[in-house]
């Protein structure tokens, strides 16, 4: 008898972790919050623990042929503290475990490390353990993340209320620009070795790309303005998949305006340059690691003297879905087009 | 100018792992114990933090010619919880992190998923994250495991003293000959597909090799005798590799005597099938995931009431070095000849 067989992509990312750990039991009262949020959340005394991972293959996540080694080290670092930042959390310590090829050297893996390190020295995290391994091809690096957060102070994607402000931190989609800007001038490199890159006026979504931060500046305006987030997460697949798992997951809906939605210039240059919609790629472009919650109208007058934090839009009942407002008014249902390594 | 170019295999797996974080100087009063013993050790509270990951990579640590599924990841789980054993401590939760390629299903990762779970319910941990990622090639399996301990009761690899007792659990060097029957079986049936593999009279050594178990038992067994090991750590690369972690941070020597490191019958038969060196076996096999530790000399009569627990030696001063004392009396230095997968 043949065995039956369902491909990963039917289930889309998502759904294949919800398949993969639903069957899962919670064993432990000292695991307070487990898989479905950026971080789960464990009760070892006074502090909340948070724990995140990441896992980075090449090729999927990352080319090397125009990712510097200590860049790509500082953001496979940043992206876990993102997660805990997303959480209202301070990340505290890291695991990192990396599988290599032969074909790098002890060099190499200094360059990964010092970037590492820096993230580390940047954003006071410790790291605590890890793995090192050969592997037959490319490069691999998994990342565990803990950080601490007061049982009181962890915020949820789940929270979100009907009226609540929608807030997203810095701009969205320039990293989604930077990528593509890497690939053309790759594509252009590899047709023609004598032509140099042509970087000039950029360098903002190059390094938004290949060096991101994490909000911890938001996360630390937040608590001196007294606000707490209803619901918050990171923006890693594009606001409009982020606005999804929020709505769901808080049983809403939610409208967004257009031309209210954070874009840098040179972002807005480099889509007319690729004659792409600038709007598309700020909803659906990746890895902007900007923090999107969700507030109590009642503190509206405090997120209005937040730097770095733009109000583009609200939440709704659940019936009236998630829409976009466009320029002209009119009401588009959101799609998530985000990012998705298992399609 | 050329760029310096260092081989990895220069430095060796602990070599490279110092090299590459020596340079990491910790930040937080809340981590205790960052890298260097099987697990971090963080403070956030009442109760410690145990920290451990693992890393395995197809084609490198294990070939799913002959691994099933299931068995694989109860394996990538249990390895784990060894190492939070091997700080007297309890594993309490776990992350897992999976990249693979398109030849693998929803079947197959529910298998691998299946695996984890048995794991996690035979030994009392919740999963609590994770990350799931395409991959361009084969299978990556990432594992980060917390546990916790009192602070009075985590047993580091450097509180060994001279005239201590050296114990180890179980048996030695039948994972690794039950490795060696995978690998002959797997040639025989390449040369020819008729043939069926001959694993008669050989379970125990699969099991040990397919499906290990963690030494939980053992730990309770001399919490309920009080007794407080000086040093342990769990046995994955061989005795003797595990002896000179020990020996090096706890800054002493030991001696082994061959007859009585504990060999199992199918182990020893196997041995002499293939012509092997059983001892040798039994010192540098990997994968037993045993606990060897050392105790006071007071605990004697303690330690020789307890069940699947053997002594095989005493620690000594450094400048004695370390040796294992043959059957007629003759002193052999140890060698770590274990298990690298970086060479």
């Amino acid at each position: 008898m043949e065995q039956k067989r369902t491909e990963i992509s039917t289930l889309g990312e998502f759904g294949l972790i919800r398949h993969l750990t639903e069957k899962f039991k919670t064993q432990n009262t000292s695991t307070l919050k487990s898989v479905g949020d950026d971080a789960a959340v464990l009760d070892y005394g006074q502090k909340k623990i948070l724990v995140t991972t990441d896992l980075l293959l090449e090729g999927i996540h990352f080319d090397l042929q125009y990712t510097p080694l200590k860049h790509l080290g500082y953001k496979s670092a940043v992206v876990n503290f993102s997660d805990i930042y997303a959480m209202n959390g301070q990340p505290k310590q890291i695991t990192v475990s990396l599988g290599v090829s032969k074909r790098f050297s002890i060099e190499d893996l200094d360059e990964i490390y010092d970037g590492i390190r820096l993230a580390c020295e940047n954003y006071g995290v410790d790291l605590v353990g890890g793995d090192t391994s050969a592997s037959l091809t490319g490069l691999t690096i998994s990342i565990t993340c803990l950080g601490e957060a007061d049982a009181d102070k962890i915020v949820y994607r789940n929270g979100a209320k009907p009226n609540d402000l929608i807030c997203v931190s810095g701009n969205l989609g320039a990293a989604y620009m930077g990528l593509q800007l890497l690939e053309r001038e790759k594509r252009v490199f590899e047709g023609n070795n004598d032509v140099q890159p042509d970087f000039e006026g950029k360098d903002y979504i190059l390094q938004r790309q290949l060096k991101p931060e994490a909000r911890r500046d938001v996360i630390e305006a937040l608590a001196e303005h007294g606000i707490k987030p209803t619901a918050m997460m990171d923006i890693s697949d594009g606001l409009s998949s982020e606005l999804m798992h929020i709505c769901s997951q808080s049983n809403t809906g939610c409208r967004v305006y257009e031309d209210k939605i954070p874009i840098d210039y040179q972002s807005a240059v480099m889509a007319d340059e690729l004659n792409m919609n600038i709007v598309t790629c700020a909803l659906n472009g990746g890895e902007d690691y900007e923090l999107l919650f969700t507030a109590s109208l009642e503190d509206y007058e405090k997120l209005v003297l937040l730097e770095n934090v733009s109000m583009v839009g609200h939440i709704t009942k659940p019936e009236y879905g998630l829409n976009l407002v466009g320029r002209e008014g009119e009401e588009i249902p959101l799609k998530a087009q985000g990012w998705n390594s298992l399609q």
